[in-house]
């Protein structure tokens, strides 16, 4: 079981988030909780404001040190009072700033009993509030978002999808994208011809090398094809290679 | 405006997730529409059925072309009822197979008054279905997800602040990440002391020149400790590169 607690100005999105589907289910199953805490509730400021203008100038408002820090104490208090370990649970800030998530990353996290993600809105969170923390910075891509809650949605998905149980039949039988480091191969399925077109003869042939060999195949084109980047790290036996050098020489040749 | 089509399992997800907060807004003015479509309410199968198993074998479901194509073709007509060109709306399908999502092509796409997001589950969708509705295959990242409905959420998150009047005053002016290819230099606010933690000196002078080149510095030191994968599309005056050299020289010197 893992115990998610999202520090956010919108819990509201949380809720509604990992209320329904799988997530909703694995919640109500007791395989994961969520706790989203207001940071609003924490301000000192009489007014409800939790952000100020940034020192030195610049655009844009920044969350303040104060209700962030005073909102994660509280979180850690309530962990502790679980009678698990709130002063060393790991603090994930949700922010272009960041490493990028990846699933080394999340199969890492899988392993924590508590997760605490603070999500920032506006030009950030005072730097302060993220030293006294000692946050770890993460960033779902190279992409500007309006704030850190799908990312917190994100990375919930990703990491409770590898929970023991939270996927059920058909879905925990989910092969690995990014096997080998490769891309998966093309799915087809009934019926064998849909407008006019037709199921791959070789998947109908039950002969399982041939379709395992035209899978990888399909894999290997489709990774060079699409993302180029992966190619370096394709763990591919003799015969593999030999068919990636004839593609390559293939796309030079045009 | 920008109009966004989402072909679903799960349409609540996408309605509560749309619902609140900047969205929510951009939604009630009228500056972007939202509309999820249950790929569901379009099966042929008289018991609901949308999926099957794979032909070739293998773990998982497969999503079944038919359903997925009926509920494109209704969603294209409804288009053109409303005096769009639905036939040539581009449909983004979110898949881990795709090429990755990036700033860039949100603010490509954020030129399209129409645009549909196809969500998979299971183990995929028959590519005979990525064919005919000649899918542009778009991922948010490097890692699995039980569903398209968080990654078709993010695209719209990331497009929708794209358009002009989505975001208000303070936030419109969100200084963006990855100016220059670097990460954003660390903000402060209020109070100037904090748990005995002061705001950088520099940023009280007043001296903007100063203060500009502070920020920078502490862009490309972030950048180089965060993102090493950044540092080589940056763009950096010669006394930027200078400081950079210094920083890499002092790195490798330990």
């Amino acid at each position: 079981m893992i115990n998610f607690h999202v520090m956010t100005l919108f819990p509201e999105m949380i809720e509604s988030g990992t209320g329904g589907s799988i997530l909703g289910r694995a919640r109500k199953n007791g395989l994961i909780s969520v706790d989203a805490v207001n940071i609003r509730d924490f301000t000192d400021n009489k007014h409800g404001r939790c952000d100020d203008y940034p020192y030195g100038g610049g655009a844009g408002m920044v969350m303040q040190a104060q209700p962030v820090c005073d909102c994660c104490k509280a979180v850690r208090e309530s962990i502790n009072g679980q009678g698990r370990n709130g002063d060393s649970t790991r603090v994930i800030y949700l922010t272009p700033q960041g490493r990028t998530l990846s699933q080394e990353m999340a199969e890492d996290l899988a392993k924590e009993e508590d997760i605490i993600l603070l999500c920032g809105h506006y030009e950030g969170i005072d730097e302060r509030a993220l030293e006294l923390l000692h946050t770890e910075n993460v960033s779902i891509g190279d992409f500007v978002l309006t704030g850190g809650e799908l990312p917190a949605l994100v990375m919930i998905d990703c990491i409770s999808r590898l929970v023991p149980g939270v996927l059920g039949g058909d879905e925990s039988a989910l092969i690995e994208s990014f096997h080998d480091n490769l891309l998966e191969y093309p799915q087809y399925t009934r019926p064998e011809v849909y407008e006019g077109l037709r199921v791959p003869e070789i998947l109908l042939s039950g002969h399982h090398e041939n379709v395992e060999k035209w899978r990888r195949e399909q894999s290997i084109e489709r990774t060079l094809r699409l993302r180029p980047d992966l190619i370096p790290g394709a763990k591919l036996d003799k015969r593999e290679t030999r068919y990636l050098e004839s593609l390559m020489e293939k796309e030079n040749g045009n």
